[in-house]
This record gives structure tokens, C-alpha cells and sequence, in this order.
């Protein structure tokens, strides 16, 4: 039941407490399942450090969340973590880190609405490798293009049958927008609502960063504002968004949340996609022009690493 | 290799010319696929009646532009043809229908974009019996409630990264208006885009007659007029409403095609949905409104069905 490929497999199953190792490599899943033939299901994707699932709980809460919005029953969150430490522990086993820098693996957490007529779930944990190209994508940052994701800024309000806010397995429409970023030369995508809103990233949240001094008579002080867009466009809830602005207040950061629009983005002196498995990925372009100065943003992008780096 | 579930299962592989029949019972896919992990890939649901496949070259097509849309590269059509007639003559021999008149089957295509990694789609048949549910819906009507679908009707032309008009595996949206119909005791969604336009069912094509008479000064004569909402709004080009306009020109109706708008859709005399499987489905409510006349209704469907009966 061991796999030779670097991902591990445990499947949610109530005769296995801690989880059912199975192997990555062999078909696990039924032809008919509601996650293969309609995308019919919830997702969440962490970044483990050393063994530690980072956010476990905010995860684990926003798949609930995800679950109630598609009517989906799913395990207790119990469940989910002896599965969680079955699959990490596993891979530790299996493949060890070469390096404590590269001590990183992905934790995907998949809940589908189980096979045609069967009437429950299927749900497991993927174990598997931190891609390069996030990494790289780290320290070098990316070149963003801004596209119309389709729907105004009040359409989740209105419409909840669109599922936005919840994270499912439907993704197929932010992979199109990925290749469509690819096929013009830019990394990743910031989508924008028909009414012109900043919304988030196919597969982040925006961040945006200003740099003010600001003179109130007792002397002449920094003051730094992280901003985000406001959730009540429909985007999805960012774990790691989240994380960061308990962190940076703490730290006398000041938070600002949007109505923010593109030309926030190119004002602003750093613009981040945060994501909970590439983390900070600064970003140097949008549609081609530069955004803040590269110093500042490199100073800024250190500072937010060391804050983010304390997270739980 | 049989399955003893009346599903039948044919996999496209190279190494078998005529498809691979496997276990529908059993695994056949990798956790790691993307149709399961990101609904990334796109399908076909077809009837065979009597062991033929209905509109067989136009499903093929159809497949072939979502493929496109979706950049895929999928096998040729011999290869899916082989494998259809592999996978319809197996669940023949296995599960003979009990009457002629039960003598349907829905035949499946499916191609996701194949497991993480490995650049090649994975790609089946799937054939299994018709639902009693669509059976009694084609007799007994449905009752329809509309819904924003958080798309305008421009978005299509301007957004090709949404993917309209390409039929993929993301299916959560369409699922959850149908739960949501089905919370408010209705049977099935219109979609209506955030302009007030007509778009589509969740798995169907919109269609309205309107019956008139006009004199001519030839002596009065009965016109009868099918209407189906235009395509560029982004809806999908559906295949049973090509077939269905095609014979009902030849048997004298006059054909419109949208934009359409609710009170169109209330002033009809007869409202359905038509797909591959269902059929015509007659539209007996929308939004608790009652629809044309019963009579007329009958006698139309009636006549509809008739003309579909002589599609191949």
C-alpha cells in the first residue's frame, strides 16, 4: 500500500480511524464519481513545514464553510486531522527533505460528492511535493495581466447558487485563465468584476502595500497600510490573507479592506498574490507596468516573509 | 473485466483499437486527475436507442470545440466511435432492455486533462441505463423557477477564459441551481444573464412556440414558429435543438432564434427544455406562472416529438 511516486494518499473511511493509506500510483477513484463527471465538490491545499500543517484550523473551517454552501455532508474536522497526520507522517517516512529549507509539502484536502447515486462522500488527503516554479516564483515574483472574471461585485449577494466563496472543484474556468496568461507571457492573473473592482487571483488573494510619512507634530513616522479587496464581492475567503493581517497588525501595520480598482494596484508601492502554498509572490507587472519601486518592494516583501513566517 | 453494476466502461487506449472495457465497480482513476482535482476536462451525454446513437457526429463535434476551448488535445473520432460501439454492444449483451420501449441507454463521453504531471487526458465511454425521472419529466412536464446565471450576454465574446459555449466537467454551478430549484419545489432553472436575456437550463437547451394564425388572401392558414434563444450570449450550442429545428423546418414550421426575454417566455404557448437524454421536457410552470394551455401544449409536444423520433 506503499507508493513509489512522491505523493501520499489517505482516504476519510470509517473502518480506518486514522485514515486508509492508498496508493497514489493505482486508480482510486470510481469512473462515476460526482468529483470526476461534474467537478462536484470542495477543496483545500496547505503548506505543512517541518511536519506542521501551517493554518489547519482556518482550513479546516473555510472546507466547512465550502461544504455547507454545496449542501455537502462531510467528516467531522477530527477525522480530517488523523487523516492529515497519517499522510504527513507517511511521507516524512517515505521522502524525506533533503534539507530543512526544503522541508515543505503540499496538504490537499478533496471532498466530492462521492460516486453517482451513492449518497456520500468521497473524501481524502494528497500529500505530495512543493513545486519548483512556486518557489522560484517566490524570490523572483511575477508579471500579472488583469481579466473580467465575468461577474459584477454583487452577483454573490444576489445569486448564491454561483458558489462563490466556496473553494470547489470546478476550477476549470481559473486554469483557462492561467493559460490564457501563460499564452501572453505573464505568470498569473488578477480578475476584475464587469463593474471594474479588484477582485483575487484564479488561485490567491491581492494584497497591496503603501508607504507613508506622516508628521502629527511629535516627529516625523513611517506608517505602513496593507490593503486587501473586501469579501462581499464574492472572492474566496484567503487563509493566508487572513494570517498575515493579525501579523502585521500586531506588528503596527495599519489594515485597509478594498472597494480597491486597478489603478489602486499600479499606485500602490507592492502588490502581492498570497497564497497558502507559494506564499508572498510579489508582483513586478501588471499588464506590463511596473509597480512600485523594486527596493521597497523588496524591503517590504522581506519584512511581510519574517512576519508570515511566525504564523501557526 | 465485467461489471455486474449496469454500467459499462470504455477507456481510450492506444493499446486497444476497439477501447479498453474496465470494471465500473472498481477504480479507474488516479486521485491525482484533474478532472477529479480541478474539473479540468469536458464531456457528451448522448442516447442510444435501440443500440444507436442519436446525433452521434454532431456530440462528436461538439466534444471536439470544447476540446479546443479548453486546449486539449483529445483522440481522434474514430477512436471514440470504436470505443461507443465497444461500450453500447457490452451493455447489451450484459443488461438487455427488458422492452423495446426500454430499450435506451445514455452513452457518456468524457476526456479530463489526465493526471497531474503527465500530459495526456484520460478519456472514457460510460454507458448506463436512463434515469425513470427524465422518463416521467418528458411525459409529465417540469416546473421551472429562473435564475441569475452572474453572467451579462457580452461576456462570451469579450471573456473566452470563462469557457461559455465549451461543455467542461466544472459543473458545481449548475448543480447547485438545480438543488436550489429543487429546495423551492421546482424541477428545473432557466438561467437568465444579469441583462434580463434568456440563456439556458443547467443541462438543457430553452425552446418556445408560438402557434398564430394569418390570412394571407389565400384563405386562412396556421403559422407555427419555434424559437430558441440566439447563441451569442454565451449559452451552449445544443445539439437536440439543432436536430429538433432542422426537422421541424422541413415540416413546415418557421424557425427564430432569440434575444428572448421572460414575458417571451410567459406568452409562449408552449415553453421546454430539450437535451439529449430527457428529450422535450414541457415547461408546465415558470416561477409559479402557469405556461400556454395544456391542450395546446400536449398537442405541440406531441407533434415536436414526432419530428424528433426521425433524428438520427
Amino acid at each position: 500500500m506503499t507508493s513509489p511516486a512522491p505523493v501520499v494518499l489517505v482516504f476519510l473511511d470509517p473502518a480506518f480511524p486514522a485514515g486508509r493509506l492508498a496508493d497514489a500510483s493505482q486508480p482510486q477513484l470510481l469512473a462515476t464519481d460526482q468529483g470526476a463527471t461534474r467537478g462536484d465538490g470542495i477543496f483545500e491545499s496547505m503548506l505543512a513545514v517541518g511536519g506542521d500543517v501551517r493554518k489547519l484550523q482556518a482550513h479546516l473551517d473555510r472546507l466547512g464553510g465550502s461544504a455547507e454552501t454545496l449542501d455537502l455532508v462531510i467528516p467531522a474536522q477530527e477525522q480530517w486531522r488523523a487523516a492529515i497526520a497519517t499522510g504527513v507522517a507517511q511521507h516524512r517516512t517515505q521522502h524525506p527533505a533533503r534539507s530543512s529549507a526544503e522541508d515543505e509539502v503540499v496538504v490537499k484536502l478533496v471532498a466530492t460528492r462521492g460516486p453517482e447515486g451513492a449518497d456520500s462522500p468521497t473524501c481524502w488527503v494528497q500529500v505530495s511535493p512543493v513545486g519548483a516554479l512556486g518557489r522560484r516564483q517566490r524570490e523572483a515574483g511575477i508579471d500579472v495581466i488583469l481579466l473580467d472574471r465575468g461577474y459584477d461585485s454583487d452577483v454573490a449577494e444576489r445569486a448564491p447558487w454561483l458558489l462563490l466563496g466556496a473553494k470547489t472543484l470546478s476550477y476549470a474556468v481559473n486554469m483557462a485563465a492561467l493559460r490564457h496568461a501563460h499564452k501572453q507571457g505573464a505568470d498569473d492573473v488578477i480578475f476584475l468584476s464587469t463593474d471594474g473592482r479588484v477582485l483575487e487571483g484564479p488561485t490567491s488573494t491581492v494584497l497591496l502595500a503603501h508607504v507613508e510619512t506622516a508628521d502629527d507634530g511629535a516627529g516625523a513616522r513611517t506608517i505602513r497600510r496593507l490593503i486587501t479587496p473586501q469579501l462581499d464581492t464574492g472572492i474566496l475567503p484567503g487563509t493566508s490573507q487572513g494570517a498575515l493581517f493579525t501579523a502585521a497588525k500586531a506588528a503596527g501595520w495599519e489594515l485597509g479592506y478594498g472597494p480597491l480598482e486597478p489603478q489602486d494596484l499600479l499606485d500602490a508601492d507592492a502588490v502581492w498574490l498570497i497564497s497558502s502554498i507559494r506564499l508572498l509572490a510579489p508582483v513586478n507587472h501588471i499588464d506590463g507596468k511596473e509597480i512600485g519601486t523594486p527596493a521597497l518592494q523588496k524591503q517590504l516583501t522581506a519584512e511581510l516573509n519574517a512576519l508570515y513566517a511566525g504564523v501557526q
